[in-house]
Formats: structure tokens, sequence, C-alpha cells
């Protein structure tokens, strides 16, 4: 008798048919005679929905009474998803994150899990035959405050739960039918993967690739946990999130993805010298700025230091004023900001012993006719910056190159 | 520095104004120097909204995940109600039922409250300076399931915190500015009671005035906790409902009250004997009818038995089947139903020890061309059943009568 866990998204529990649908997938498992975990978000915009009130009151709301309110949310799915699957005959109870003692930090709005002390409980219902519903996103601190995982929260879960239980499966019901070779709006050819390797999905998340929250999937890597991405609303398999195998390995590139939202910040004409760059990247650390590529760091004739990375085009209006005074701080001639740039990525961890692919990937772009700005390279990624007009066709440029959308004969 | 415990009802925190307004109250005793606890429900009909909800997914859903679910109303306020007090600049906690420990049998919808069991968390709060906000209606049992009080919950979490905290005073904030002679509605020169024995206000409450439910009145009493009834909008001194004093029982009727709803049922003919009446109403109870008042039970002169009471006319409908069932097996020739009746009472902790009361309301009723029914009495109350279109008439009769309208010399 396995057990399963199986996670809901917002949409798929947005109204009273949807919880329907949901209750009758856990049904079915447990009618197959597992043991069953069902872990739910709020529905559809009940979140946006609490924060307006939120801000209906005070434009500053505190943390602590944020996170009261937006657990909430998944409180009344857990109770709506008991009653339908009671509806069907079938014993149900619903759990929040403080009766099962989802134990966090106080780190309101973005928590860390610490533990989970009800286990048992857990276990004993679970061995009545009850599909225990638990409410995702949420825990509680050691004074039983409320706490949020922030995003990606149900998610994550999901995983600690499937992780603390040993359970069998983590299954996460979405709006897609799994993880794509590419993003199937821009690539009509993009192929369904079956499997995809922990390393992979976190590459392509941070790609641009939306599926899961690399939390979560840090979360299962750590913990080994089998993750299972579905469609909520329609059959199929799905892919499966798992560890690296040697069948695996035979496939030099998984996917490719495109993030169209970045923006490029070059500091330039700066004092020669490597520590130059590291007081650089603890300023823009020290205010927040995430960046996403440290892009080039080069030393020009003239004795200078020039500095690129790439930040989120979103925080650039934000971002100009903190990189102009870090900028005359840190001794450069001047700034230097493109907010037209994207990036599009290959990812697979068969590039590790596979030499050739980047000479493959700039080779096709060049056909294609794109302009490769800038390169950036990891162990199983390797990204061209490019104009942001040209992401799309940089992107099924390298889809086709690589033949993503056929199975290839090795692997899968 | 005094302890005052603020409840504010649903219409009171409807929107984002009324919840300021009610910040406003709390923040103006805590600047006063008091240690303030607000208790407070869910917003205007944000508990029917979750019960529709409920009601979308299934026609019966289990009591305890209704309570799941109805319980995150409150849960909303509180927070927002923080988030309002903060906006002032003043601290303030929010605490769910659960988080003060709030016990209470597993009688799901109407669970009673066992004890609070985190006492030392809301005073260890009250001495930081916090408000101290604190959803009511709600509680868990001892493995943490979520509990609701069912009618006038909120009151009750607001009494008992008063009790268990020893308060100094237990403000309710409603929409009416406080307890009346008669309701204003029907009885233009209603005056407002400035102070009113618990004894008294439970048998108002009783015969059909909406003020506080009786069970939270019943739990002050015993506890003997001072509740002062006030508007939330409007200034002004409200009722205070205190323990009898030589004072108070000066006044002889405190008020009166018309219950437009009632239904009187006759079963008629039966064999004669007291155990026949024993029988009757164990059987009612055990179908679980809610009998108002037993108005007769005579003997007639045919060696028969004939018993009359009354019930909420709501009830009627479902009540008829029962009714005729119960009558043929005990053994009753017919059933008589009356759908239209109503009883007009008159209600004082002073009527003990003066006699004439009963003799002046009937002469009264009498002189208004009012027809009584039936007289049920009690020892503090004396009630008239009237035909149903007759009831206002009969209620503005007995309101002259006593001259409730006019401050009384001897009392208040």
């Amino acid at each position: 008798m396995a057990l399963v866990v199986q996670k809901f998204g917002g949409s798929s529990v947005a109204d009273a048919a949807r919880i329907h649908r949901a209750a009758a997938r856990a049904i079915r498992a447990r009618q197959a005679g597992h043991r069953v975990i069902v872990v739910v978000s709020a529905m559809g915009d009940e979140t946006d929905r609490l924060i307006n009130l939120a801000f209906q009151i005070t434009p500053r709301p505190s943390r602590r009474e944020l996170d009261q309110l937006l657990s909430t949310g998944e409180q009344v799915s857990i109770a709506l998803m008991a009653m339908a699957i009671h509806h069907a005959g079938v014993p149900a109870v619903s759990l929040t994150g403080g009766q099962i003692g989802l134990r966090t930090d106080r780190t309101y709005g973005r928590a860390r899990i610490l533990g989970v002390t009800q286990r048992g409980r857990i276990e004993s219902l679970l061995s009545e035959g009850q599909v225990v519903i638990v409410a995702g996103f949420q825990g509680v601190d050691e004074e039983l405050n409320v706490t949020t995982l922030g995003r990606g929260g149900s998610d994550t879960t999901a995983v600690a739960l499937a992780a603390v239980l040993k359970a069998d499966a983590c299954e996460i019901y979405t709006d897609v039918d799994g993880v794509f070779t590419a993003d199937p709006r821009i690539v009509p050819t993009a192929r369904k993967l079956d499997r995809v390797v922990y390393e992979e999905i976190l590459e392509l998340a941070a790609q641009g690739a939306q599926v899961m929250h690399s939390r979560s999937i840090e979360l299962a890597m750590n913990y080994n946990v089998v993750v299972h991405v579905r469609h909520s609303a329609r059959e199929g398999e799905g892919t499966m999130i798992v560890q690296e195998s040697p069948e695996l390995e035979q496939t030099v590139v998984r996917g490719a993805a495109l993030r169209r939202d970045l923006a490029r910040v070059g500091l330039l004409g700066g004092p020669l010298g490597s520590a130059v760059a590291a007081r650089a990247f603890a300023a823009i650390a020290e205010v927040g700025l995430i960046v996403d590529d440290i892009i080039q760091n080069t030393h020009g004739s003239d004795g200078t230091t020039n500095i690129s990375f790439t930040i989120d085009a979103a925080e650039m209006s934000e971002a100009r004023d903190v990189v102009q005074r870090l900028s005359r701080e840190l001794g450069f001639r001047a700034v230097e900001i493109d907010q037209d740039v994207a990036k599009v990525s290959v990812v697979g961890i068969g590039m590790r012993s596979h030499a050739g692919v980047a000479a493959r990937m700039f080779a096709a772009l060049d056909r294609a006719g794109v302009l490769i700005e800038n390169i950036t390279t990891s162990e199983i990624v390797i990204g061209c910056i490019v104009r942001r007009e040209q992401g799309e066709l940089a992107l099924r440029a390298v889809h086709e190159e690589f033949q993503l959308g056929a199975a290839p004969a090795g692997g899968r």
C-alpha cells in the first residue's frame, strides 16, 4: 500500500466543480488502495482578494498579520476539499499547517520549514483509511504564530510531507501537461519530457520555465523525493522529476528556455584589480539587487575594469539610482544600461561530458540571424544574451538544432 | 490600570472604514491607560459567503469541516483589525481561538468552552502594551480540531475572556444604543435602560428582545462579569448588565417584549393522568422540538387530558407530522394547531415582591381591546398569548400601563 502525496494548486481548486474534480483524483488513488495525502492552495484568486483587503486597511500591513490573514485562504480550501471527498462517501479530514505541526522559523512571508511535529497524527489518520487534506503554504513557529512559506509554498509543503513521511510519490497537479523541452506557446514542436533530472529542472526554472518553484525542487533533490508533475484536468503521464541516472545522461540537451525580462547593466572604466569586482557585487547584494548572471568582468587595454551583469528588467527602474550611486562610490567612469535583452539557454546534465554543445548552439543562432551579445555558461547550462526581439527566434533555432522535438534514440 | 474587553460584531467590522472606527475605540481605551482585549466577529456577511461555498460543494457538509471553514471568517477580521491598529501606530497582535488555547469540547457547531490555556501569553502581551485581538466564536478541542461556539459565539468569547482574566469591563459594541424597555420600532416611547439585571435580560432575550444571546448572558451571570452594551458608531452610555441590587429591585417592571413568531399546538382528549403529559413532553424533547411555553394542561370534565404548548412558528411545518404521530401514539383524540399567535410579556425582578402586576397587565390589555387567549407566568415574567395581529397593540398598551417610557422615580 503506497503513500501518495497529491498537491493541487489554486487554479485546480478555483470553484466547486474543480474541487470535485480534484477530489475525484484523490478518491481514485484511495480506492486503488493507496494511502493519500492531499495538499491544497487557496482557491483561484482568493490570495489576491485577501491582499486587497489588507491594503484597504493600510499601505504597510505587518508581515505577521499578513500571514495570519493569507493562511485563511488555504484553510477554506482544505475544508471544502474534505467536504467534496465526504460527498463521495469517502472519509477525509482537513488539517491546517498548525494542526499538522508544520514548524517553521519566524520569517513571516517566506518561512523555512523546520519539521513536522504531528507526524504520528497524520499516520494514524492514514491508517484509519482517511484521506488527509493539508493546507499548503503555511506553518507555525514554536509560539504557534502563523507563518507562510512564500512563492511556491504549497509545492514546498507537499514535497516536505513526502520527505518526512517517506511517500512513494509526490504528484503536483497543475494546468500544464508536464515539463516541456521549451515553452510550447513559443515553440510549437516542443515535446513533453517523461523524465527530467532535479538539476535540469532547477536550471530550467532559473532560465524562465515556470513549472515549480526552485525551492521545492531543491527540497525534493535533498530528500530524494520523486516529483510527478501532471495536468489536473487531463489524463496523461506528466513528467517525473528524478535523480540522475546513466540512462538519462545519454541525452545531451534536455530542454531550452527563454528569459525575456532581462536588463543588462555595465559599469565601465573602474579601477583595475579583482578587489573592485568583489566590492561591486558585495555592494549590489547589500542593497538587495538580485543579479541574474555576471556576464563579463574584463580589463580594458587602458588599465581599467569593466563589469557587466543582468538583472530582472522589472527591477531596473528601482535599481537605476542604486547602480549610479555604486558606480560613483567605486570609481567607475560610466554606467551603461540596456533594458531590452533576453537570454536563451539550453540545459542538460549530459552536456557535462559532451564537448561541442556550445559551438553547435552558436552556429545555429548565427544561421538564424541572431546576434549573440554575451555568453554565460555553467556546468549544465549554456546561455546567450540576445536582443529581446530576437528571443523567440533564438529559442526556436536552438530547439530545432538539438532536435528536442523528437525523442532522442538513446534517452527519453 | 483597568483591563477592558471590547467585542465588535460583524456589522461593526463589515468594511475597512468600520474596522478603522472600531480600532479607534480600542486605541482610545489603550491611550486612556487601560489594558485592552478586542474580540471580533467575521466581517458583515462573510459567514454567509462561507456557508454558501460549503453548500456549493455538498448539501450536507460535515460539522467538523464547517467549523474549520467558518473559523476563517474571524481570523480574517482579527488580522485586519491588528493592521488597522498598527496603522495608527499602536502595537497590536491578533490571536485565533487556537492561539489563545480557548479549549472546548468537541461539539462542532455549538461547542462549550472548557478553559483558556494560554492565559499567560495574553497577560504577557498586555503587559508589553499590546492591544490583544482575539477571534470570537471559535476554539479548539484537545486535539486542536477547530470548533465554533454557535449563535452569539463572539459574545460568549468576550465574556469568557473577561471572566478568566478578571476584566474590569466587558463592552459589547453593537448597532443599537443599548437595551430598551421595548422594541423602539414598535413602541416609539421606548426608553433605553441604563442598568438591567442578568435575570431580566435573560428573560427579555427569551421573550424576543434581540440584544445578546442568552448563553453569553448566563456565562456573565455565573462569573459576575459586568457587561456593557454600547453602540459601535454612536457615543452614549449604553446599558450595563449587572447583578441584582436593592436599588434595582425598586423598579417593578423593567421592560416589555413581543414574540410574534409563535404557533400553539393543542393535543386534545388524551387519557387521564399526569403520566401522559410527562410522556408527551419526553417524546417532544426526543424529536428535538423546542417548546417555548407549556400553556395548559387541563383535565376535561369528560375524563380526558388536554395539553397545549407554543413553539416557534418557523418550526411548525416540520413539527406538524411529528405532532400528529405523537398524538396517535399517546392516544389523543385530536390535534389543534394555531399558527397565528404572539406573546406579549413584561419582565422585572421587582415583580417578585409586588402583587397586582398581572392584574394591571390584564386590565390594560382589556381596555386596549386585546383578547388574552392564554396566560403564562414565571417568577419575573408575565406573558399573555394573543392573536398575532394584536401583538403590537398589546405591547404598546402594557408599555404605557407600566409607564416604562418615563424613568421611574425610585429606580432607573
